[in-house]
């Protein structure tokens, strides 16, 4: 079990208070805090130890860059990649999610090549694909989910044809927080040769994830959502894939000779890595990754299924409120919404003078809240650092908006 | 003037050592070092201000979406740029060349379409543009500098053709010195309905930068050498160009409206911007550019120029050493080779004994380095923080090198 005042004291900023109250901070499926550890890091990189990196030979350059590239171990060592060499660093999952549309995808996709989603992808999982139907005119094939927000697998499986060239879907909804049995999409979608790129932005958070149990083609994580800096991330790209990809970002670092009239490339994983990259923020996302390793993954899932069972009764005392996503196995991100004229945004507002950090709006994911028949809700996500007690100040704050909005 | 112990202060990695000497750093032109204020910013940012920005309601969405916004203004300001509007937040100039290249240059150009180079381009501003040559047929025109590494605006512009779509060129080289009227080829390129990318990179760092006077339509910023974070950069784009762009990256916060077969674009320059951005680095530029300015950009040029002219004087008087760039408005960057055997990388090994960090290599330039029949080069590029003092130990540092290498 991990000791969540121990674990709170490392955060900085959660011990600050907003509107005279202590910050309830339940936005994490936005973004997530940074722990001490990560801070320290990135004060030592740039007060102590800064310079560009794969660039000099000079001793705080050499410094630099083995602090950099000893992250690709550490990720690849957080997803159970097979190698450092399988792992790209992105400014987060966005960034991924275009590499293997320009990357893997538009080489290989003509007019009526279908891409099957899931409709509770994140848009970062739905605009690089809808560049292919525009510009390609690949056709988007959608997979919806039961009313309690499960996906059933062999209904992803089932979408696929003969013309099915990638089953983009993701490991957990970050509206829902319904857990994909991606493994089983693999195994089907391996069998009749369709790649699966997976984006594990909420999912990487709060569970362990196995890149190689999983048998996906492509697995995206991203960096601020895992106690890391903000535009870092990394993607899995299983090797077969990677040596498929053409470039996508150019500039130096990914080229080996450029000429007046011709270029050659780096290998991979640097083929896909042009320019300054992120320094810092990849350090600083190594040392988030060794925190959350340290705290254990296990404990990680354990202490935010606490949660999650905890918020899901306190919330279904709420006869007035609508909680959206009921699976038995869900992680810890409730979207709800208010019986009457409450709208998410007041609601939110309101939330926000108790202390109490929540999200409003469509979280980036449209066609689920159309599929839901919403235009907003309201969102609470828990992280590490989130307690029984703090499912209480959200409970006492909802009970508030509705005496106001009722 | 300056007070350069004033400003050295504001540098923690300024006070260590390397090897035992106290670190002369004169790698800037790869990236330059973080003032304290630019650190304090990140960890306030972090540790006390800390959401993702343009998603949420509450009030650290609310603080954190309010300082990543003003920088744009910032931004805007440092370039006298019109409006903030005609800035659009990247992770470097890498980034920006991709998104003018994929966003602008190729929905527009096809086969026999002509894009104007200088042979002292940066890698950034050369490989995206091998894309459209690869992908399309676009045809490369390369321009040669004199051999004192000056670049003859006129002879750009005579290299415009009636294919000519596009002019792409440094404002600074990275490897010489050499700055680049910029203005003129603008005035000419205009006259001739052909646009112009300015690769500021280098030339924002040592003097003022007005896009306004230029007349450019795109001028791209990075912010790890402007004293920032890494990761972190913008580029000013003239409205027109941006209207005529089509969306780079895609994902959140760049759309309007996504649907299951449908997807509408937000108002530039969001519609540029996708994904949660790097939302620290981009505040910390904001702190860094605040900072350049208040120290004053035509201050650091004056004190930059003055270490030029000592520099030139200094390695002028080594009659066995060759600077590569001798011209006469140069910016403080110096590239140099030995005679006889050491290599550039063996000089860079012995002045790295005694704590001056230079770079040693290609600089990212291979055109120009094939155009001066080198291989690689040496190269000392000074900033703010530098002193007469460390070119006397640079100095100091290539005479051993000589003495034990001749």
């Amino acid at each position: 079990m991990i000791d969540i005042e121990a674990i709170r004291t490392q955060f900085p900023i959660l011990s600050r208070e907003v509107n005279g109250k202590p910050l309830c901070y339940l936005d994490n499926g936005a973004s997530a805090q940074k722990p001490q550890a990560v801070l320290d890091t990135i004060q030592r990189a740039y007060g102590y130890e800064y310079a560009n990196v794969h660039r000099g030979l000079h001793t705080l350059s050499t410094i630099s860059t083995e602090n950099y590239e000893a992250v690709r171990g550490t990720v690849a060592r957080f997803l159970n990649a097979p190698s450092e060499d399988h792992i790209i660093f992105t400014s987060g999952t966005t960034e991924a999610m275009n590499l293997i549309s320009y990357g893997w995808a538009a080489p290989r996709m003509q007019a009526g090549d279908e891409i099957v989603l899931s409709i509770m992808e994140h848009h970062a999982n739905i605009v690089p694909w809808h560049f292919l139907r525009e510009r390609l005119g690949v056709k988007l094939v959608w997979v919806e989910t039961d009313l309690n927000g499960d996906l059933d697998p062999q209904a992803v499986l089932d979408a696929v044809t003969d013309r099915t060239k990638l089953i983009a879907i993701t490991h957990v909804s970050n509206v829902l927080g319904t857990v994909v049995d991606v493994k089983a999409i693999c195994d089907g979608a391996r069998a009749r040769g369709v790649a699966v790129c997976v984006d594990g932005s909420q999912a990487a958070v709060h569970m362990p994830v196995d890149v190689a149990d999983i048998g996906c083609d492509f697995y995206a994580v991203t960096g601020h959502k895992l106690y890391g800096p903000s535009g870092s991330g990394a993607v899995f790209i299983r090797p077969e894939r990677m040596a498929e990809m053409v470039p996508f970002i150019g500039g130096g670092d990914m080229i080996r000779d450029v000429h007046r009239d011709t270029v050659t490339w780096n290998d991979p994983p640097h083929k896909f890595e042009a320019g300054t990259p992120g320094i810092v923020q990849t350090i600083g996302l190594g040392t988030a990754l060794e925190w959350m390793m340290d705290v254990g993954m296990d404990d990680i899932q354990a202490h935010e299924a606490d949660l999650t069972a905890y918020c899901r009764d306190r919330l279904e005392g709420l006869n007035w409120l609508n909680v959206q996503g009921k699976s038995a196995t869900k992680a810890a991100i409730f979207s709800f919404t208010i019986d009457g004229a409450a709208h998410a945004h007041d609601i939110s507002t309101v939330l926000d003078k108790k202390g109490v950090a929540v999200r409003a709006g469509q979280h980036c994911a449209q066609p689920l809240m159309e599929h839901m028949g919403l235009t907003a809700t309201c969102r609470a996500s828990f992280g590490v650092y989130n307690t029984r007690a703090e499912v209480d100040t959200l409970v006492d704050a909802l009970e508030l908006c509705h005496d106001l909005f009722a």
